[in-house]
């Protein structure tokens, strides 16, 4: 029986030695029993190889927890224990989930302003390249970040992975009954690391971008591998699942029944209930959202967007009454792909427009590389500018104290749109407008701090004495600036 | 009886004395046949006050016109004569029509590409503003300008206008039954003075913007002054007819059908068929245009659009198959309102995404000014970054003898829109994408010089070879480019 303190949000992990012969992924059930008080939460366990069985649990709640363990293999069934789930440390927030309707936040309340990167394939590159994006995510503004369990297969990505997720049979074909846990423990690893960085692991359990035949396996393996797969990482406190990226590219071998299927797979086996969304294509460009994969569908819990007009968010918003995070607006590089060369200055530009629209934005970059080291992939280094100023844009939303901006009404005669909360905070940015007056309208008993932000060059500039009612607030006839006001 | 000679597209005029007692706007009929060869054709003559009574005409066809007046006063019926029509002088290209489906040529067969701008109340102005406009326009890109017939009350817009369209009555009140020859004179030289500059003047009927009860007049002096400037501006090879700036914001006095009622009164009166066209209000910041007017009606000659996503104009060449121009797409400036404070580079970057989308764009500016002299309204001189970039694309298009550009298919690794003539002519705009390679795909058959433009920078370098097939394209990597194809 163990004795263990374990941290709100961390993990308890039971392991077990079992069965080892026949195919334990598919042959042994095991899952284990945790409870505190009257509440039980049961969490299944999963097969590590070698004989090993392990149990992973995230306890959300202080105080003790018992737990038993359930099997159809005796060796596994019915072992007992206990452990005592202790005040988090520092940076230990919890899980993030969905906060008054349109935002996020930590399980402990902390608002979480979601700034989004992409390295889809990261994971799969080998240590030195791993190490080095660590390094680069432990000085960028990100606190969230996509990237797909599986291996990519793709323009500038002609690599083999350094793990497959699936054992080979003697013929060289796949077995997809057997997982390969060499794989599954090192992205674990990863996923490990991006939590002790704070960042959120947006896991992509399906894509299109594949020459193995981990895109078109039958239905029962891929409940299989959804099932292992939150399994292992569900007690990860930064895990979000996403179903897909692209989605809609793989309609032809998964139907929108299988994608219906697997979002209520991994809704029934999370005992946490992480972020559920999924990631359409073709609209990159397009002003109709008719791909979206039905975001209204109780089982989602936000909208992933691939689309370039911030715009829009507002509509959507209105349209799912969801968080809407567009993951992906184009990145900032130089590549000839239409959706990976947009300037420093446009990719700032989409997220501020976002932000305003009261939704969360998803950077990548994309410059060339003379080994197709692409950020959007592979990791490595940041080559772009816009990471510094997204730092600057999520140090403005985290200072906010306004757990998540909400559209405000026409509150200037410039028309365009505020964000904030009423009565204490407003946010108006310009893009590439340049107005050199703005008079904004407010109710004369809300007094209030005025500052001018350069979102390029990174400044916050105070005016000097508070404003009320009717005021006029000078700025430079330049792109790329905002107003913020602050009740005193 | 005339023995003048007057150029082709020129003005012929008659002048003749008649009755000026009782009310000669209302109570005199008069126009006259003209005669070439076994074609007649048939233009109204108007009241200029002082018992003076004019008939112009625009001679389309060489040689000898013979005419005779038909009046229900005797003094101005039967009245004959003729003239002789000669070749037009050198800058005389006749008027524009629609060439091509989607593209507009002058008479004579020259292209018309337009690069229009907007100075709505420019002849309201005085002499000295109106002389500085005039200054401006000689050494600016515009060959169309979008001005209203009425005076204009708006933002910026308070003075009273030099003259009045209409007299007043003892009362006070204007007499909508009488018109004012001097405003009408004054509007004549305004107009014959772009006409000589080179630039098509695209006259806004009706609009809106109003303290006088201009745009509230009953439908009978609506068709009155329809009928009246028709008369007295037909002639004006250059004139081309806006039916209304912003036609949905007067919906409730002008119902759908009074609209419909306009062109076709125009339609009927104006015996060379100049372009006719109405723009649009609320689309400006949105993605659906379910208020524009429904330009596939049959007398309208072409789109005029007030739109800030150019990617949508070939959504529009399809839906209506007409010329598409973006009459106002914001306006470079620094005012507070959303419509007026686009950056310089914003303008031009919207121009060629346009101008690639196989449209053609508007320009105006409103930069603030001490005495609220804004060009969009007032004109007077410029002080934007803009323009001498639109005379560089203006440039351009004139040099490429495509008469037009047409939609390509994707011919690039970018996907993003080529525009121009297939197999003679490709243009590929990047905006604020900035690709460091561009692979073509072309027929082997085709060999192309290139060129990299920087639109911003207003640079053509030359590539040095040719190219054909599948080739590169080194770009620097900053925004604003584009490559020119050309056939060797």
């Amino acid at each position: 029986m163990s004795t263990t303190t374990i941290e709100r949000w961390d993990i308890f992990e039971i392991e077990l030695r079992g069965p080892a012969s026949g195919n334990p992924f598919v042959g042994v059930s095991l899952s284990a029993e945790f409870t505190h008080k009257h509440r039980t939460v049961e969490a299944d366990g999963f097969y590590d190889g070698d004989g090993v069985y392990r149990i992973r649990f995230m306890p959300d709640t202080l105080g003790e927890w018992r737990y038993i363990t359930r099997s159809d293999a005796s060796e596994l069934n019915g072992h007992s224990g206990r452990f005592e789930c202790v005040e988090p440390s520092r940076y230990n927030h919890g899980p993030v989930s969905v906060h008054d309707t349109y935002h996020f936040a930590y399980a402990d309340g902390t608002p979480y302003y979601s700034i989004g990167t992409t390295c889809y394939a990261w994971t799969h590159q080998g240590d030195v390249l791993e190490a080095q994006t660590l390094a680069t995510l432990r000085d960028a503004p990100f606190n969230k970040l996509r990237m797909c369990v599986f291996p990519k297969h793709y323009t500038f990505n002609t690599n083999e992975p350094e793990h497959y997720p699936f054992e080979r049979k003697a013929n060289g074909q796949w077995d997809f009954t057997r997982f390969n846990p060499a794989f599954f423990r090192h992205f674990e690893l990863c996923v490990g690391q991006l939590r002790d960085l704070g960042i959120e692991a947006d896991l992509i359990l399906f894509h299109p971008y594949d020459r193995w035949g981990f895109a078109k396996m039958d239905r029962e393996s891929d409940e299989r591998y959804l099932r292992y797969v939150v399994a292992r990482l569900a007690a990860y406190r930064n895990v979000w699942w996403s179903m897909a990226n692209e989605y809609d590219l793989m309609l032809h071998d998964k139907p929108m029944a299988a994608w219906d299927r697997f979002f209520q797979v991994v809704q029934e086996c999370d005992p946490y209930q992480h972020l559920r969304s999924i990631h359409n294509w073709v609209t990159l460009d397009g002003f109709s959202w008719t791909n979206f994969y039905d975001h209204a569908k109780p089982w989602v819990t936000h909208c992933s967007v691939q689309n370039a007009h911030l715009e829009l968010v507002r509509v959507w918003r209105e349209q799912y009454r969801k968080p809407v995070v567009v993951d992906e607006c184009c990145y900032e590089g130089n590549i000839p792909n239409g959706w990976g060369n947009i300037t420093a200055q446009e990719m700032v530009r989409r997220f501020w427009d976002g932000v305003v629209r009261c939704g969360y934005v998803g950077h990548g970059e994309t410059y060339l590389h003379p080994d197709d080291v692409l950020w959007w992939s592979k990791g490595g280094t940041l080559h772009g500018q816009s990471a510094p100023r997204l730092a600057f844009l999520r140090r403005i939303l985290e200072e906010s104290s306004t757990r998540g901006l909400e559209p405000i009404g026409e509150i200037t005669n410039t028309h365009l749109p505020s964000a904030g909360r009423r009565g204490r905070y407003y946010l108006t940015y310009f893009g590439w407008r340049q107005p050199s007056q703005v008079t904004f309208y407010l109710p004369n008993d809300e007094r209030h701090h005025a500052d001018v932000i350069d979102t390029w060059e990174m400044t916050v500039s105070p005016i000097e004495g508070t404003f009320r009612g009717e005021f006029t607030v000078t700025l430079p006839t330049k792109p790329y600036m905002a107003i913020r006001l602050q009740r005193v």
